[in-house]
Protein backbone atom coordinates (compact mmCIF):
# COMPACT_ATOMS: atom_id res chain seq x y z
CA UNK A 1 0.00 0.00 0.00
CA UNK A 2 1.36 3.48 -0.91
CA UNK A 3 0.01 5.87 1.90
CA UNK A 4 0.06 9.68 1.24
CA UNK A 5 0.48 10.84 4.56
CA UNK A 6 -0.49 14.86 5.91
CA UNK A 7 1.59 16.24 8.53
CA UNK A 8 -0.33 19.38 9.42
CA UNK A 9 1.18 22.63 9.56
CA UNK A 10 3.55 23.12 12.52
CA UNK A 11 5.28 20.63 14.40
CA UNK A 12 5.45 16.73 14.78
CA UNK A 13 2.52 16.16 17.12
CA UNK A 14 0.21 17.88 14.32
CA UNK A 15 0.24 14.12 12.46
CA UNK A 16 -2.93 12.77 13.26
CA UNK A 17 -3.12 9.28 15.85
CA UNK A 18 -3.56 7.14 12.32
CA UNK A 19 -0.77 8.74 10.39
CA UNK A 20 1.51 8.54 13.19
CA UNK A 21 0.75 4.65 13.65
CA UNK A 22 1.64 3.96 9.91
CA UNK A 23 4.64 6.29 10.03
CA UNK A 24 5.90 4.29 12.74
CA UNK A 25 5.09 0.66 10.95
CA UNK A 26 5.47 1.02 7.19
CA UNK A 27 8.71 -0.41 5.19
CA UNK A 28 9.86 2.73 4.11
CA UNK A 29 9.22 6.53 5.00
CA UNK A 30 9.28 9.23 3.04
CA UNK A 31 9.64 13.29 3.16
CA UNK A 32 8.55 14.96 0.64
CA UNK A 33 10.39 18.54 0.89
CA UNK A 34 10.45 20.74 -1.79
CA UNK A 35 6.54 22.84 -1.97
CA UNK A 36 6.65 23.06 1.64
CA UNK A 37 8.22 22.77 4.89
CA UNK A 38 7.23 21.70 8.46
CA UNK A 39 8.64 23.93 11.55
CA UNK A 40 10.65 21.24 12.78
CA UNK A 41 13.98 19.72 11.22
CA UNK A 42 13.78 16.06 10.02
CA UNK A 43 15.93 14.80 12.92
CA UNK A 44 13.24 15.66 14.63
CA UNK A 45 10.73 13.97 13.09
CA UNK A 46 12.83 10.42 12.90
CA UNK A 47 13.02 11.04 16.78
CA UNK A 48 9.64 10.96 16.69
CA UNK A 49 8.56 8.12 15.11
CA UNK A 50 11.79 5.97 15.99
CA UNK A 51 12.98 5.51 12.61
CA UNK A 52 14.82 6.64 9.29
CA UNK A 53 12.65 9.41 7.34
CA UNK A 54 14.12 9.55 3.94
CA UNK A 55 14.05 13.03 2.00
CA UNK A 56 12.17 13.25 -1.30
CA UNK A 57 13.23 16.10 -2.70
CA UNK A 58 11.77 17.16 -6.40
CA UNK A 59 14.41 15.23 -8.70
CA UNK A 60 13.64 11.89 -6.70
CA UNK A 61 9.68 12.47 -6.59
CA UNK A 62 9.45 13.26 -10.31
CA UNK A 63 12.20 10.70 -11.71
CA UNK A 64 12.85 8.17 -8.92
CA UNK A 65 9.90 7.78 -8.37
CA UNK A 66 9.76 3.95 -9.19
CA UNK A 67 12.28 3.70 -6.30
CA UNK A 68 9.71 5.23 -4.07
CA UNK A 69 6.86 2.87 -4.87
CA UNK A 70 9.10 -0.56 -5.33
CA UNK A 71 7.61 -3.52 -3.66
CA UNK A 72 4.65 -1.27 -2.54
CA UNK A 73 2.30 -4.08 -4.12
CA UNK A 74 3.14 -5.84 -1.29
CA UNK A 75 4.62 -3.57 1.50
CA UNK A 76 3.28 -0.50 2.84
CA UNK A 77 5.46 2.62 1.83
CA UNK A 78 4.45 6.08 3.63
CA UNK A 79 4.71 9.61 1.83
CA UNK A 80 4.38 12.48 3.74
CA UNK A 81 3.73 15.43 2.90
CA UNK A 82 3.53 18.51 4.68
CA UNK A 83 -0.27 19.86 5.39
CA UNK A 84 -2.65 17.82 3.34
CA UNK A 85 -1.20 15.89 0.37
CA UNK A 86 -3.62 17.09 -2.24
CA UNK A 87 -3.32 20.82 -0.71
CA UNK A 88 -1.64 23.10 -2.20
CA UNK A 89 0.35 20.41 -3.75
CA UNK A 90 -1.18 17.58 -5.40
CA UNK A 91 0.66 14.38 -5.67
CA UNK A 92 -1.64 12.98 -8.59
CA UNK A 93 1.21 12.02 -10.75
CA UNK A 94 2.65 9.92 -7.98
CA UNK A 95 -0.40 8.12 -7.41
CA UNK A 96 -1.30 7.57 -11.40
CA UNK A 97 2.12 6.01 -11.32
CA UNK A 98 0.85 4.02 -8.40
CA UNK A 99 -1.94 3.26 -9.93
CA UNK A 100 -0.32 1.99 -13.36
CA UNK A 101 1.89 -0.48 -11.09
CA UNK A 102 -1.46 -2.19 -9.66
CA UNK A 103 -0.51 -0.65 -6.07
CA UNK A 104 -3.36 0.24 -3.61
CA UNK A 105 -3.59 3.56 -2.15
CA UNK A 106 -4.34 5.20 0.88
CA UNK A 107 -4.90 9.18 1.78
CA UNK A 108 -4.80 10.35 5.28
CA UNK A 109 -5.74 13.99 5.21
CA UNK A 110 -4.76 16.66 7.65
CA UNK A 111 -4.90 20.41 8.02
CA UNK A 112 -3.84 22.24 4.62
CA UNK A 113 -2.97 25.87 4.69
CA UNK A 114 -6.27 26.20 2.19
CA UNK A 115 -8.30 25.32 5.46
CA UNK A 116 -6.48 26.29 7.89
CA UNK A 117 -6.67 29.97 6.59
CA UNK A 118 -10.20 29.95 8.02
CA UNK A 119 -8.77 30.96 11.35
CA UNK A 120 -8.29 34.66 10.23
CA UNK A 121 -11.98 34.51 11.26
CA UNK A 122 -12.94 34.72 7.18
CA UNK A 123 -15.77 32.33 5.73
CA UNK A 124 -13.95 29.89 3.97
CA UNK A 125 -17.02 30.23 1.64
CA UNK A 126 -16.18 33.62 0.96
CA UNK A 127 -13.00 32.88 -0.95
CA UNK A 128 -12.23 32.53 -4.21
CA UNK A 129 -9.78 30.63 -6.11
CA UNK A 130 -6.01 30.54 -4.22
CA UNK A 131 -3.01 31.86 -6.24
CA UNK A 132 0.53 31.96 -5.25
CA UNK A 133 3.33 34.60 -5.70
CA UNK A 134 6.66 33.62 -6.91
CA UNK A 135 10.09 35.76 -5.69
CA UNK A 136 10.27 38.37 -8.76
CA UNK A 137 13.43 38.84 -9.81
CA UNK A 138 15.18 41.81 -12.34
CA UNK A 139 13.65 40.55 -15.31
CA UNK A 140 11.15 37.77 -14.35
CA UNK A 141 8.17 39.44 -12.91
CA UNK A 142 5.07 36.94 -13.49
CA UNK A 143 1.69 38.57 -13.15
CA UNK A 144 -0.65 35.91 -14.27
CA UNK A 145 -1.83 36.02 -10.30
CA UNK A 146 -2.97 39.41 -11.18
CA UNK A 147 -5.91 38.21 -13.40
CA UNK A 148 -7.19 35.51 -10.95
CA UNK A 149 -7.06 38.26 -7.80
CA UNK A 150 -9.00 40.07 -10.03
CA UNK A 151 -11.80 37.40 -10.83
CA UNK A 152 -12.26 37.09 -7.78
CA UNK A 153 -12.71 40.64 -6.79
CA UNK A 154 -14.63 41.10 -9.69
CA UNK A 155 -17.70 38.67 -7.35
CA UNK A 156 -16.47 39.90 -3.94
CA UNK A 157 -14.30 36.95 -2.54
CA UNK A 158 -11.33 37.22 -0.87
CA UNK A 159 -8.25 35.69 -1.99
CA UNK A 160 -5.47 33.67 -0.19
CA UNK A 161 -1.75 34.26 -1.99
CA UNK A 162 1.12 31.42 -1.11
CA UNK A 163 3.93 32.37 -1.19
CA UNK A 164 7.26 31.40 -2.46
CA UNK A 165 9.98 28.66 -0.37
CA UNK A 166 13.02 28.00 -2.31
CA UNK A 167 15.02 25.70 -1.14
CA UNK A 168 18.08 23.66 -2.27
CA UNK A 169 19.09 26.42 -5.04
CA UNK A 170 21.95 26.54 -5.86
CA UNK A 171 23.96 29.63 -7.01
CA UNK A 172 25.30 30.15 -10.80
CA UNK A 173 28.65 29.44 -9.49
CA UNK A 174 28.22 25.87 -7.85
CA UNK A 175 25.70 24.73 -10.31
CA UNK A 176 28.29 25.68 -13.38
CA UNK A 177 30.83 23.79 -11.41
CA UNK A 178 29.01 21.20 -10.73
CA UNK A 179 28.89 21.20 -6.87
CA UNK A 180 26.36 20.35 -4.80
CA UNK A 181 26.19 22.94 -2.64
CA UNK A 182 22.98 24.77 -1.62
CA UNK A 183 22.10 28.29 -0.37
CA UNK A 184 19.80 28.76 2.76
CA UNK A 185 16.30 28.51 2.28
CA UNK A 186 14.05 31.21 1.45
CA UNK A 187 10.98 32.44 2.54
CA UNK A 188 8.93 35.05 1.09
CA UNK A 189 7.35 37.18 3.63
CA UNK A 190 4.20 39.29 3.87
CA UNK A 191 5.98 42.27 3.29
CA UNK A 192 7.62 41.12 -0.08
CA UNK A 193 4.30 39.91 -1.67
CA UNK A 194 2.40 42.71 -0.56
CA UNK A 195 5.60 45.13 -2.46
CA UNK A 196 5.50 42.89 -5.29
CA UNK A 197 1.43 43.06 -5.60
CA UNK A 198 2.09 46.84 -5.70
CA UNK A 199 5.07 46.65 -8.10
CA UNK A 200 2.71 44.52 -10.22
CA UNK A 201 -0.48 47.08 -10.05
CA UNK A 202 1.85 49.99 -11.04
CA UNK A 203 3.17 48.22 -13.70
CA UNK A 204 -0.05 47.07 -15.24
CA UNK A 205 -1.38 51.15 -14.66
CA UNK A 206 1.38 51.98 -16.95
CA UNK A 207 0.46 49.46 -19.65
CA UNK A 208 -2.89 51.14 -19.37
CA UNK A 209 -5.01 48.46 -18.16
CA UNK A 210 -8.25 50.03 -17.13
CA UNK A 211 -8.32 53.21 -15.31
CA UNK A 212 -9.21 51.49 -11.94
CA UNK A 213 -6.23 48.63 -11.02
CA UNK A 214 -7.31 45.50 -9.03
CA UNK A 215 -6.20 46.48 -5.94
CA UNK A 216 -4.39 48.91 -4.32
CA UNK A 217 -2.04 50.68 -1.68
CA UNK A 218 -5.02 51.12 0.18
CA UNK A 219 -6.34 47.55 -0.36
CA UNK A 220 -7.25 45.70 2.77
CA UNK A 221 -5.39 42.27 3.55
CA UNK A 222 -4.31 40.12 5.95
CA UNK A 223 -1.08 39.07 6.81
CA UNK A 224 -0.38 35.34 8.37
CA UNK A 225 2.51 33.88 9.98
CA UNK A 226 2.87 30.32 11.32
CA UNK A 227 -0.93 28.99 11.03
CA UNK A 228 -1.40 26.60 12.79
CA UNK A 229 1.29 26.73 14.96
CA UNK A 230 1.80 27.61 18.94
CA UNK A 231 2.71 31.35 17.81
CA UNK A 232 0.40 32.13 14.95
CA UNK A 233 0.07 35.82 13.97
CA UNK A 234 -2.12 38.00 11.89
CA UNK A 235 -1.60 41.20 10.95
CA UNK A 236 -4.60 43.32 8.91
CA UNK A 237 -3.86 46.26 7.63
CA UNK A 238 -3.62 48.07 4.04
CA UNK A 239 -1.10 46.97 1.57
CA UNK A 240 1.03 49.64 2.11
CA UNK A 241 0.87 49.25 5.81
CA UNK A 242 1.55 45.46 5.65
CA UNK A 243 4.73 46.41 3.35
CA UNK A 244 6.15 46.89 6.69
CA UNK A 245 4.52 44.16 8.69
CA UNK A 246 7.09 41.34 8.44
CA UNK A 247 9.14 42.22 11.79
CA UNK A 248 5.74 41.92 13.94
CA UNK A 249 4.88 38.50 12.12
CA UNK A 250 8.10 37.12 12.98
CA UNK A 251 9.57 34.15 11.30
CA UNK A 252 8.25 32.21 8.34
CA UNK A 253 6.09 30.51 7.05
CA UNK A 254 3.62 33.42 6.12
CA UNK A 255 0.92 34.05 3.69
CA UNK A 256 -1.34 36.84 2.53
CA UNK A 257 -5.04 37.37 2.33
CA UNK A 258 -6.49 39.98 0.05
CA UNK A 259 -9.87 41.21 1.76
CA UNK A 260 -12.92 40.51 -0.69
CA UNK A 261 -16.14 43.06 -0.42
CA UNK A 262 -18.53 40.20 0.30
CA UNK A 263 -17.37 40.29 3.79
CA UNK A 264 -19.91 39.47 7.04
CA UNK A 265 -20.17 42.21 10.11
CA UNK A 266 -18.99 39.33 12.39
CA UNK A 267 -15.67 38.28 9.65
CA UNK A 268 -15.23 41.88 9.80
CA UNK A 269 -14.86 42.32 14.06
CA UNK A 270 -12.48 39.27 14.03
CA UNK A 271 -10.26 40.52 11.26
CA UNK A 272 -10.37 44.10 12.91
CA UNK A 273 -8.63 42.65 16.00
CA UNK A 274 -5.31 41.87 13.91
CA UNK A 275 -5.35 45.65 12.51
CA UNK A 276 -2.01 47.61 12.62
CA UNK A 277 -4.04 50.76 12.85
CA UNK A 278 -7.77 50.30 14.03
CA UNK A 279 -8.64 53.80 12.62
CA UNK A 280 -7.43 53.43 9.62
CA UNK A 281 -8.96 49.88 9.20
CA UNK A 282 -12.27 51.40 9.95
CA UNK A 283 -11.76 54.78 7.71
CA UNK A 284 -11.01 52.35 4.78
CA UNK A 285 -13.55 49.72 6.14
CA UNK A 286 -16.22 51.97 5.79
CA UNK A 287 -15.38 53.90 2.58
CA UNK A 288 -14.77 50.73 0.31
CA UNK A 289 -16.33 47.46 1.73
CA UNK A 290 -19.17 47.90 4.08
CA UNK A 291 -22.03 47.09 2.49
CA UNK A 292 -20.44 47.11 -1.16
CA UNK A 293 -21.98 43.65 -1.34
CA UNK B 1 -7.05 28.09 27.68
CA UNK B 2 -9.99 27.62 25.46
CA UNK B 3 -8.58 24.91 22.48
CA UNK B 4 -10.76 24.46 19.07
CA UNK B 5 -9.64 21.32 18.27
CA UNK B 6 -10.60 19.56 14.65
CA UNK B 7 -11.54 15.90 14.39
CA UNK B 8 -10.84 15.18 10.96
CA UNK B 9 -13.17 13.71 9.05
CA UNK B 10 -13.69 10.29 9.69
CA UNK B 11 -13.14 8.68 13.01
CA UNK B 12 -11.75 8.85 16.33
CA UNK B 13 -7.74 7.95 14.87
CA UNK B 14 -7.85 11.07 12.75
CA UNK B 15 -7.27 13.75 15.58
CA UNK B 16 -3.97 14.70 15.33
CA UNK B 17 -1.57 13.91 18.77
CA UNK B 18 -1.04 17.48 19.55
CA UNK B 19 -4.80 17.69 19.83
CA UNK B 20 -5.62 14.43 21.57
CA UNK B 21 -2.91 15.29 24.28
CA UNK B 22 -5.38 17.84 25.20
CA UNK B 23 -8.43 16.20 24.78
CA UNK B 24 -7.50 13.76 27.36
CA UNK B 25 -6.45 16.42 30.29
CA UNK B 26 -8.97 19.45 29.80
CA UNK B 27 -10.86 20.13 32.37
CA UNK B 28 -14.17 19.83 30.11
CA UNK B 29 -14.61 18.35 26.61
CA UNK B 30 -17.60 19.75 24.18
CA UNK B 31 -18.13 18.21 20.82
CA UNK B 32 -20.11 20.15 18.08
CA UNK B 33 -22.68 17.46 16.56
CA UNK B 34 -24.51 20.19 14.74
CA UNK B 35 -23.00 20.65 11.48
CA UNK B 36 -20.87 17.40 10.57
CA UNK B 37 -20.33 14.39 12.15
CA UNK B 38 -17.84 12.30 12.44
CA UNK B 39 -18.15 8.20 11.20
CA UNK B 40 -18.19 7.49 14.73
CA UNK B 41 -20.43 7.52 17.94
CA UNK B 42 -19.53 9.71 21.12
CA UNK B 43 -19.12 6.89 22.87
CA UNK B 44 -16.07 5.66 21.12
CA UNK B 45 -14.54 8.94 21.06
CA UNK B 46 -15.33 8.77 25.51
CA UNK B 47 -13.87 5.47 25.63
CA UNK B 48 -10.90 6.54 23.30
CA UNK B 49 -10.12 9.72 24.90
CA UNK B 50 -10.61 7.77 28.62
CA UNK B 51 -13.49 10.50 29.87
CA UNK B 52 -16.66 12.12 29.45
CA UNK B 53 -17.40 14.11 26.51
CA UNK B 54 -19.90 16.75 26.61
CA UNK B 55 -22.69 17.30 23.10
CA UNK B 56 -23.18 20.22 22.57
CA UNK B 57 -25.91 21.22 20.66
CA UNK B 58 -26.73 24.31 18.43
CA UNK B 59 -29.14 25.63 20.99
CA UNK B 60 -26.06 25.04 24.04
CA UNK B 61 -23.30 26.96 21.49
CA UNK B 62 -26.12 29.57 20.43
CA UNK B 63 -27.46 30.64 24.04
CA UNK B 64 -25.35 28.69 26.40
CA UNK B 65 -21.63 29.52 25.22
CA UNK B 66 -20.81 31.23 29.06
CA UNK B 67 -21.46 27.80 30.13
CA UNK B 68 -18.97 26.48 28.08
CA UNK B 69 -16.37 28.80 28.69
CA UNK B 70 -16.87 28.77 32.24
CA UNK B 71 -13.15 29.29 34.12
CA UNK B 72 -11.93 29.14 30.51
CA UNK B 73 -9.42 32.13 31.73
CA UNK B 74 -7.69 29.45 34.18
CA UNK B 75 -8.60 25.97 33.52
CA UNK B 76 -8.62 24.21 29.77
CA UNK B 77 -11.70 23.57 28.39
CA UNK B 78 -11.13 21.60 24.68
CA UNK B 79 -14.39 22.44 21.82
CA UNK B 80 -14.03 19.63 19.49
CA UNK B 81 -15.34 20.35 15.89
CA UNK B 82 -15.55 17.77 12.89
CA UNK B 83 -13.03 18.73 10.45
CA UNK B 84 -11.25 21.52 10.77
CA UNK B 85 -12.52 24.66 13.86
CA UNK B 86 -12.60 27.37 10.78
CA UNK B 87 -13.79 25.16 8.07
CA UNK B 88 -17.31 24.43 6.48
CA UNK B 89 -18.29 25.83 10.05
CA UNK B 90 -16.71 28.74 11.88
CA UNK B 91 -17.11 29.57 15.56
CA UNK B 92 -16.06 32.86 15.16
CA UNK B 93 -19.27 33.97 17.40
CA UNK B 94 -17.81 31.54 19.96
CA UNK B 95 -14.25 32.85 19.69
CA UNK B 96 -15.73 36.44 19.80
CA UNK B 97 -17.08 35.82 23.21
CA UNK B 98 -13.92 34.09 24.59
CA UNK B 99 -12.24 37.17 23.71
CA UNK B 100 -14.71 39.64 25.31
CA UNK B 101 -13.78 37.36 28.51
CA UNK B 102 -10.53 37.74 28.60
CA UNK B 103 -10.23 33.67 27.11
CA UNK B 104 -7.00 33.21 25.90
CA UNK B 105 -7.89 30.94 23.01
CA UNK B 106 -5.62 28.39 20.75
CA UNK B 107 -6.96 26.75 17.28
CA UNK B 108 -5.39 22.84 16.67
CA UNK B 109 -6.61 22.58 12.91
CA UNK B 110 -7.42 19.55 11.20
CA UNK B 111 -8.40 18.18 7.77
CA UNK B 112 -11.54 20.10 6.23
CA UNK B 113 -13.86 18.57 3.64
CA UNK B 114 -13.22 21.98 1.70
CA UNK B 115 -9.03 20.72 1.07
CA UNK B 116 -9.58 17.09 1.71
CA UNK B 117 -11.84 17.42 -1.74
CA UNK B 118 -8.48 17.69 -3.26
CA UNK B 119 -7.94 13.49 -3.09
CA UNK B 120 -10.83 13.99 -6.24
CA UNK B 121 -7.38 14.77 -8.21
CA UNK B 122 -8.36 18.07 -9.08
CA UNK B 123 -6.46 20.88 -8.11
CA UNK B 124 -7.50 23.37 -5.30
CA UNK B 125 -6.14 26.01 -6.92
CA UNK B 126 -8.63 25.73 -9.79
CA UNK B 127 -12.06 25.64 -6.85
CA UNK B 128 -14.22 28.53 -7.07
CA UNK B 129 -16.12 29.03 -3.68
CA UNK B 130 -17.92 26.15 -1.70
CA UNK B 131 -21.29 26.28 -1.66
CA UNK B 132 -24.40 24.65 0.34
CA UNK B 133 -27.18 22.61 -0.85
CA UNK B 134 -30.09 22.28 1.45
CA UNK B 135 -32.63 20.07 1.43
CA UNK B 136 -35.53 21.26 -0.67
CA UNK B 137 -39.26 21.02 0.92
CA UNK B 138 -42.62 21.13 -1.55
CA UNK B 139 -42.18 25.31 -0.78
CA UNK B 140 -39.09 25.65 -0.27
CA UNK B 141 -36.30 25.29 -2.97
CA UNK B 142 -33.61 28.18 -2.22
CA UNK B 143 -31.62 28.57 -5.25
CA UNK B 144 -29.15 31.24 -4.16
CA UNK B 145 -26.26 28.38 -4.59
CA UNK B 146 -27.13 28.63 -8.42
CA UNK B 147 -25.64 31.86 -8.53
CA UNK B 148 -22.47 31.02 -7.04
CA UNK B 149 -22.19 28.26 -9.18
CA UNK B 150 -22.92 30.43 -12.17
CA UNK B 151 -20.07 32.70 -10.87
CA UNK B 152 -17.50 30.03 -10.64
CA UNK B 153 -18.09 28.61 -13.81
CA UNK B 154 -18.21 32.03 -15.63
CA UNK B 155 -14.10 32.12 -14.86
CA UNK B 156 -13.82 28.07 -15.69
CA UNK B 157 -13.43 27.17 -11.50
CA UNK B 158 -15.12 23.49 -10.13
CA UNK B 159 -17.51 24.38 -6.97
CA UNK B 160 -17.42 21.50 -4.24
CA UNK B 161 -21.20 21.19 -2.60
CA UNK B 162 -21.38 20.55 0.73
CA UNK B 163 -24.49 18.66 1.02
CA UNK B 164 -27.21 19.42 4.08
CA UNK B 165 -27.42 17.23 6.95
CA UNK B 166 -30.46 17.36 9.46
CA UNK B 167 -29.83 15.85 13.11
CA UNK B 168 -32.21 16.31 16.05
CA UNK B 169 -35.12 17.21 13.87
CA UNK B 170 -38.55 17.12 15.57
CA UNK B 171 -41.78 16.05 13.89
CA UNK B 172 -44.83 18.53 13.82
CA UNK B 173 -46.54 16.85 16.13
CA UNK B 174 -43.79 15.87 18.56
CA UNK B 175 -42.63 19.71 18.18
CA UNK B 176 -46.71 20.78 19.09
CA UNK B 177 -46.74 18.05 21.94
CA UNK B 178 -43.26 19.79 23.38
CA UNK B 179 -42.04 16.36 23.53
CA UNK B 180 -38.12 15.69 22.80
CA UNK B 181 -38.02 12.90 20.62
CA UNK B 182 -35.89 13.28 17.23
CA UNK B 183 -36.38 11.85 14.23
CA UNK B 184 -33.40 10.07 12.58
CA UNK B 185 -30.54 12.12 11.13
CA UNK B 186 -30.84 12.70 7.40
CA UNK B 187 -27.99 12.89 5.37
CA UNK B 188 -28.35 14.73 1.58
CA UNK B 189 -26.71 12.01 -0.80
CA UNK B 190 -25.45 13.04 -4.07
CA UNK B 191 -27.97 12.04 -6.05
CA UNK B 192 -30.46 14.29 -4.01
CA UNK B 193 -28.32 16.59 -4.76
CA UNK B 194 -28.02 16.37 -8.45
CA UNK B 195 -31.46 15.81 -8.79
CA UNK B 196 -31.87 19.26 -6.84
CA UNK B 197 -29.71 20.77 -9.33
CA UNK B 198 -31.47 19.93 -12.49
CA UNK B 199 -35.07 21.17 -10.61
CA UNK B 200 -33.67 24.20 -10.19
CA UNK B 201 -31.65 24.61 -13.78
CA UNK B 202 -35.26 23.91 -14.82
CA UNK B 203 -37.34 26.31 -12.51
CA UNK B 204 -34.60 29.35 -13.88
CA UNK B 205 -35.18 27.80 -17.78
CA UNK B 206 -38.99 28.30 -17.24
CA UNK B 207 -38.60 31.88 -15.30
CA UNK B 208 -36.71 32.63 -18.71
CA UNK B 209 -32.88 33.06 -16.96
CA UNK B 210 -31.41 33.11 -20.16
CA UNK B 211 -31.23 30.73 -23.23
CA UNK B 212 -28.09 28.96 -22.06
CA UNK B 213 -28.18 27.26 -18.42
CA UNK B 214 -25.59 27.28 -15.90
CA UNK B 215 -25.25 23.64 -15.96
CA UNK B 216 -27.07 20.31 -17.32
CA UNK B 217 -28.09 16.42 -17.45
CA UNK B 218 -24.55 16.40 -19.09
CA UNK B 219 -22.71 18.95 -16.99
CA UNK B 220 -19.67 16.55 -15.69
CA UNK B 221 -19.38 16.39 -11.71
CA UNK B 222 -18.13 13.98 -9.18
CA UNK B 223 -19.60 12.66 -6.51
CA UNK B 224 -17.31 11.73 -2.90
CA UNK B 225 -18.53 9.94 -0.47
CA UNK B 226 -16.42 9.58 3.03
CA UNK B 227 -13.60 11.81 2.07
CA UNK B 228 -10.52 10.77 3.84
CA UNK B 229 -11.84 7.81 5.21
CA UNK B 230 -11.25 3.98 5.18
CA UNK B 231 -13.96 3.36 2.54
CA UNK B 232 -13.95 7.04 0.48
CA UNK B 233 -15.58 6.28 -3.07
CA UNK B 234 -15.69 8.51 -5.79
CA UNK B 235 -18.03 8.53 -8.56
CA UNK B 236 -17.81 10.59 -11.69
CA UNK B 237 -20.35 11.48 -14.12
CA UNK B 238 -22.99 13.85 -15.84
CA UNK B 239 -25.22 15.27 -13.23
CA UNK B 240 -27.87 12.50 -14.88
CA UNK B 241 -26.18 9.55 -13.82
CA UNK B 242 -25.30 10.97 -10.72
CA UNK B 243 -28.73 11.11 -10.15
CA UNK B 244 -28.64 7.15 -9.45
CA UNK B 245 -24.99 6.70 -8.43
CA UNK B 246 -25.87 6.51 -4.78
CA UNK B 247 -25.93 2.84 -4.36
CA UNK B 248 -22.46 2.53 -5.57
CA UNK B 249 -21.16 6.00 -3.52
CA UNK B 250 -22.48 3.79 -0.34
CA UNK B 251 -23.30 5.52 3.45
CA UNK B 252 -23.04 9.09 4.08
CA UNK B 253 -21.32 11.71 4.35
CA UNK B 254 -21.25 12.90 0.93
CA UNK B 255 -20.10 16.02 -1.17
CA UNK B 256 -20.17 16.59 -4.49
CA UNK B 257 -18.09 18.86 -7.37
CA UNK B 258 -19.33 20.18 -10.38
CA UNK B 259 -16.27 20.19 -12.96
CA UNK B 260 -15.07 23.67 -14.54
CA UNK B 261 -13.53 24.00 -17.84
CA UNK B 262 -9.90 24.87 -16.25
CA UNK B 263 -9.04 21.84 -15.87
CA UNK B 264 -5.04 20.12 -16.43
CA UNK B 265 -5.18 17.02 -18.73
CA UNK B 266 -3.50 15.85 -15.43
CA UNK B 267 -6.60 16.15 -13.17
CA UNK B 268 -9.20 14.82 -16.11
CA UNK B 269 -6.96 11.38 -15.73
CA UNK B 270 -7.26 10.83 -12.51
CA UNK B 271 -11.25 11.90 -12.32
CA UNK B 272 -11.86 9.53 -15.38
CA UNK B 273 -10.83 6.74 -13.30
CA UNK B 274 -13.97 7.44 -11.18
CA UNK B 275 -16.12 7.30 -14.46
CA UNK B 276 -19.90 5.62 -13.97
CA UNK B 277 -19.89 5.35 -18.08
CA UNK B 278 -16.20 6.28 -19.30
CA UNK B 279 -16.98 6.13 -23.06
CA UNK B 280 -20.17 8.81 -21.96
CA UNK B 281 -17.54 10.67 -19.78
CA UNK B 282 -15.05 11.31 -22.77
CA UNK B 283 -17.14 12.27 -25.17
CA UNK B 284 -18.79 14.99 -23.19
CA UNK B 285 -15.19 15.60 -22.11
CA UNK B 286 -13.71 16.42 -25.95
CA UNK B 287 -17.15 18.06 -26.71
CA UNK B 288 -17.83 20.58 -23.60
CA UNK B 289 -14.75 20.55 -21.54
CA UNK B 290 -11.09 20.22 -23.31
CA UNK B 291 -9.50 22.87 -24.33
CA UNK B 292 -12.14 25.67 -23.15
CA UNK B 293 -10.38 27.25 -21.09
Amino acid sequence: MLYLIGLGLSDETDITVKGLEIARTASRVYLEAYTSILLVDTAILEKYYGREVIVADREMVESASDEILRDAQTVDVAFLVVGDPFGATTHTDLVLRARSLQIPISTIPNASIMSAIGSTGLQLYNFGQTVSMVFFTETWKPASFHDRVRENRDIGLHTLILLDIKVKEQSLENMARGRRIYEPPRYMTVGQCASQMLEVEEIKKEEGEGKHGVYGEESLAIGAARVGGKTEKFVSGTLRQLCSADEELGGPLHSLVLLGKRTHELEHDYVREFAVDKEVWDRIWKRDYEGQQ
